[in-house]
């Protein structure tokens, strides 16, 4: 009996297959409706073509949610397992499916791994595409312990953080965290496309990185995201409708803003009004985890001004080394056509001095010491 | 006659003193109504303390926007330089108000630096600041060839690309590329703070991210950006409003969808509205340029397995040199408490399969080479 049966060689599922061949010595069966899909995911290490026959410990369902409860309850009726999981964004919705096709519950035990990215496939997996991200584990009451047990060691194999949690509460704590601020980017993405005066090519060389991080989601795939929102719509409207007033009630004190003949009491409450919507905005970034679980707080960044040429980046980083100071993350401005770049280290913020001063010492053109945002 | 006098020397002021000090021997006085911001300023390398009687060539005046018009004109009245420009993040509101206060509209040139950060002050200036970005130039119709002239060698000087716009394209563009993406920030921040079932830690423990990137710009300073927003009121008024629409109409789909009862015909109209808001916003993200100026199909990247230790990272860049591929940016997802992490080197996409290739014959692990989404 094999360890794993992967069904749906996609991102997810092909991730999982590389993250158990680097975790060791697991059998791993892959099977995709789509032969190419199988082939590229033996090509790339996570495990080897299931023969349509073989039994595994545990069932991994990775298919769009829309196809999930389908595929377990046809797992269930080959009896190609003896527990069952699926990755489904939404997990309300594949609860009650597999209910109303009379599944065997007992050994069906939901999870979701918060680890998409905007490209999907068997040649976007890794192996650690789970590392440190949380992974919800989501039974039903009628779910037995073993089964629970057998998908938290899988979660656990891949890297993954287990948050348990029921259906609903996921549902529509992923309607808050992930499904709103991937329809605020395509809404935003969106407006770029209209034919107005601001189609032209000079308006568009005015956009900076903000305008890039926040319109990144809306690169995922159209037809996915479709379904994931369908999938959870009955919270993930609630929460779109929320803020679509929200930023209605801004559109209407900036109305007042707007115009030059408002008296003075009106100017002071609408202005009022602005600055505490920003600033509840500003309460609300320093509640989300910018560093895997670990508070923003925690690290600063050192910016050196490095010449652009192969070798110069490796020579900062051996110069930290050097120093015995851990980086923990690289950010490299680099221009093309330009002679210098500025490359930010982040490190834990009780070695942002020491590292200055060495590399200071050491000939580094270092920019400053900076914390970062939330402090 | 030194060469400039900053006037205000917060991010952006020291930061115009930090890239010319770098470009070579100007002469760079610096003012400030605080006299601390003067003295990091100066400690910084931004230039030399203004003693009130030196006038200079030109003179930047660097402050919030609700000020920038009072400073002008002040600085035209003490005749402390020859040309004028401001950075202000609204041109027209500034246009009007040095024309209401009757100053010399000849010598000056509105000018906007696309290159902010959510940290403000003196300590955060980083001679970079400006490099390969975009900085608006927005002459006035009565400024004249000559005062044009000057503000465009300051912006070269620190690095900057010139784009000449007329201040009301500038302030409609910005409201669009720049305001609007802060208020969506700030608004999906805001929502976090709601104190309801979802505020619990478990719920936020859920968070990918995406949620960092979306609310990344919700750090920045509330006063600072309600005076932006203010200034630029009649032109993000009717974005913000124009965005609320556009979510409100997408709740009212996912309304549909969201309840079971619906008609076939109803669910597949709405599944299809909200499929082609998704595919909407697909399209708009490809028309963001994503790496200062270069399409984003421009580069691809490597995705390596190493050791979490000192030194592994810059024997990783040694061995992208060694193979004399250079490398422009590089992402570390370093997890605490894991015995690797994964790094991503992105590089032209014509050296992808080089790097591949050249790094696993060295011994590396490499995961895979990976295009960016827009592919």
């Amino acid at each position: 009996m094999a360890d794993l049966l992967v069904v749906g060689c996609g991102l997810i599922g092909t991730s999982v297959g590389l993250a158990l061949a680097q975790a060791g010595d697991r059998d791993v069966l892959l099977h995709d409706q789509d032969p190419a899909a199988v082939a590229v995911a033996v090509a790339r290490g996570a495990g080897r073509a299931w023969d349509g026959r073989l039994v595994a410990d545990l069932v991994l369902v990775a298919v769009p949610p829309a196809a999930t409860g389908a595929a377990l309850d046809e797992a269930q009726r080959l009896g190609v397992g003896q527990t069952y999981t699926h990755v489904s964004s939404v997990q309300s919705l594949v609860q009650s499916e597999v209910e109303a096709l009379s599944c065997d519950l007992s050994s069906i035990v939901g999870s979701h791994p918060l680890a998409g990215r905007e490209i999907s496939g068997a040649a976007a997996a890794t192996a650690d595409l789970f590392v440190g991200r949380p992974w919800a584990l989501c039974p039903s009451p009628a779910s037995s312990a073993d089964a629970r047990e057998q998908v938290r060691e899988l979660i656990t194999a891949c890297g993954g953080v287990v948050v348990e949690v029921d259906a609903e509460l996921h549902d529509v704590s992923v309607a808050r965290l992930s499904h709103l601020p991937h329809v605020t980017a395509s809404a935003l993405a969106g407006i770029l496309t209209a034919e107005d005066e601001l189609a032209s090519p000079v308006c568009h060389e005015l956009s900076g990185p903000g305008l890039v991080d926040s319109t990144r989601l809306a690169a995922g795939d159209p037809a996915l995201w479709a379904q994931i929102l369908t999938g959870n719509a009955h919270h993930v409207g609630p929460a779109v409708a929320q803020l679509s007033r929200d930023l209605a009630a801004l559109a209407e004190q900036l109305a007042v803003l707007g115009e030059a003949a408002q008296a003075g009491a009106a100017r002071t409450h609408a202005l009022q009004a602005v600055t505490d919507f920003l600033e509840r905005g500003r309460q609300g970034r320093e509640l989300v985890p910018v560093k895997r679980g670990r508070a923003q707080a925690d690290f600063g960044t050192v910016g050196v001004t490095v010449d652009d040429r192969p070798g110069r980046l490796a020579a900062l980083l051996a110069a930290a080394g050097d120093a015995c100071i851990n980086v923990e993350d690289v950010h490299v401005e680099h221009v093309p056509g330009r002679p210098h770049g500025l490359i930010h280290l982040l490190v834990h913020r009780q070695s942002v001095d020491d590292l200055s001063t060495a590399l200071a010492a050491a000939g580094w053109v270092v920019q400053g010491a900076l914390s970062l945002p939330s402090d």
